[in-house]
């Protein structure tokens, strides 16, 4: 699922949905699951009430390209674990954000800006050897950076309901939004209360 | 996969692997998985050096029953999510544990011990309209209980690798050795080399 | 401060309090504290938009004596760190929980209850040297056990805020109670917002 | 305590130290503080094991300024909290990392290129009213940024043990030796059994 001029999210693997989250629920009280509706009636109280752990039976992994930017504010959500290509290791690609609405003579000069760095970046590490995880100190913060994110459920809930907040910035905005597009399907009960009642979506 | 006189251990889902540790760890270099070989000694490496991450990857939740006092020693690792049926909400089963090797007086005694306990807390419960939550301080600490456990696998690790331990008691022991035994399978790369790095089995 | 018939809370140290929120959270705009009404503002502006991390910057020691039941409910709060006496070390005092409202002839099997079981206890470890973490299978739910919980600000607020409320157990309440006392004069400022927006106390 | 061209290392507050570690670590066995040989011994010990939590009663505060690509690996540290100055809302100040030992032309070119690019960001930001968070797309990965960082001692000792390693890059390495310098005196027996155990120095 393509994300800004350049970024993308797909979901890689995932494991448990609302089956497990019921399950996991029912368990304190020694019970299976029941009705859809009362399933249903269960989840919302859970989201409702801060029950956590019931959502930490579904995990999930994304593979994600994002700005740099970007990234340092989602690695700033600790429960859950993050493996990124590493500019220590690898050399850094020609590939970089750009806002969408740029003025036709600012966006040249956004790309040559761009590209002036990675030139300069080329030139320090194929001429004057200095060492990659140093030359990156030129590099812009806007350059794209590829991760996998593993989650749990409940921790996504997190994520999404701060990211999808009107002052979260647009884009990890529509990250998120491209995130809970793609776990909808896999526990759509629990996922539908979640918009219903901490988004506030469909009022 | 029955442990102790009257507890079990079940792997009831997973989530990666091998492939999947492999697959976050080389995500680093930019790079994909290799021969086993080689992926082998990048595992043993990530175990060696501390780097947990990748293996956060493979995710495991289990259906385990204990004694009271083992349950209360598995939740103090809290890398992990743990959903247990609960004693304000369910009648005590009577249900309890039993160690190997008392003499067969001692043995008498224990079980009649633990009767009257259960007896009591159904007096108190029935007759005196008691609250359940209340009530169950009457109970001995070796009653069983039951509860799921969600954990990836470096905390996985991080359990075996204490629980295994000699000075671990014996009680836990048996049951961090059957869980090992259930996730050998799943991941047959990361578990031997954590056998052979951590555990120092096979030396 | 004494909890229930036997227990205790006590706040052995503690470290920062609403200077130290607010330094944190005006990091973020490079600001330094204000007005007390525009940082008061702020801070209740944090706990409603559930940003956590400068609550972080505060953190206590509990010296804390409850039964082992509640101690459970307790240890549930992954966010934190928890010492315990191990009745693996100890031998396990004669000291255990009696509900208050408990009819006479109720209250006296209730201690004899209890006085047979660690009874058995000593008889156990004493004359049948069975090993005490074994022994303490015997032992009813309701012992007092004693234990250090360091802490932090948000993480206390989660514990409040779940514990106080109407559904959790009698028991655990009280301590929660005892707590949220205990902590009011570290930061006031904080812990009363606290109390208006998610405690919904005053209202 | 200044670090690379332009940074610092600064403890802000502390709580706990060598004493707090022992009383934590000494309510397990119900005992109190012994002679300080017993007690190195016990620390000694604990450290070899692996266990965690009687350190985790000793929390700093530092104020720390790095190069943003250092703040990135710093805060993959997930067991601890940040809060970092947010360039959505401050304006970026001109100060950037300058690598040691480049030579003359190359250090021209080095400054020139971060001029450039700050020169653009305030175009951006003054001229074509471009919002600073996007603005800053552009700004070097080298650019300092400023943070406070609350973290307890057995996270502190990992953070140490992973980025004082020969394989940790050079520019986190030296803020970590400087938080080494600055938390020895807090928990002397502590960091010196630590750097034994763990670091292996003097041997």
């Amino acid at each position: 699922m393509q994300v800004l001029n350049n970024g993308f999210v797909k979901l890689l693997e995932h494991m448990g949905g609302d089956d497990a989250v019921i399950r996991n629920a029912r368990r304190c009280w020694r019970s299976e699951a029941k009705t859809e509706d009362a399933d249903r009636k269960l989840l919302r109280h859970l989201i409702k009430a801060g029950h956590k752990t019931p959502f930490e039976a579904m995990v999930f992994t994304f593979d994600v390209k994002t700005p740099l930017f970007v990234a340092r504010q989602w690695f700033r959500h600790r429960m859950g674990s993050f493996n990124e290509e590493s500019l220590r290791y690898c050399v850094a690609m020609r590939d970089y954000y750009i806002p969408e609405g740029l003025e036709d003579e600012l966006l040249l000069k956004w790309k040559s800006k761009n590209e002036e760095a990675f030139d300069f970046y080329d030139l320090l590490v194929n001429e004057h050897r200095v060492v990659k995880e140093q030359a990156r100190s030129i590099l812009p913060i806007g350059i794209y950076t590829n991760f996998l994110w593993t989650v749990n459920g409940s921790s996504l809930m997190n994520f999404l309901h701060l990211r999808l907040d009107k002052q979260a910035q647009y884009e990890i905005r529509v990250y998120a939004q491209a995130v809970l597009e793609l776990v909808r399907d896999a526990a759509p009960i629990c996922f539908s209360e979640f918009e219903r009642e901490v988004l506030k979506l469909g009022e």
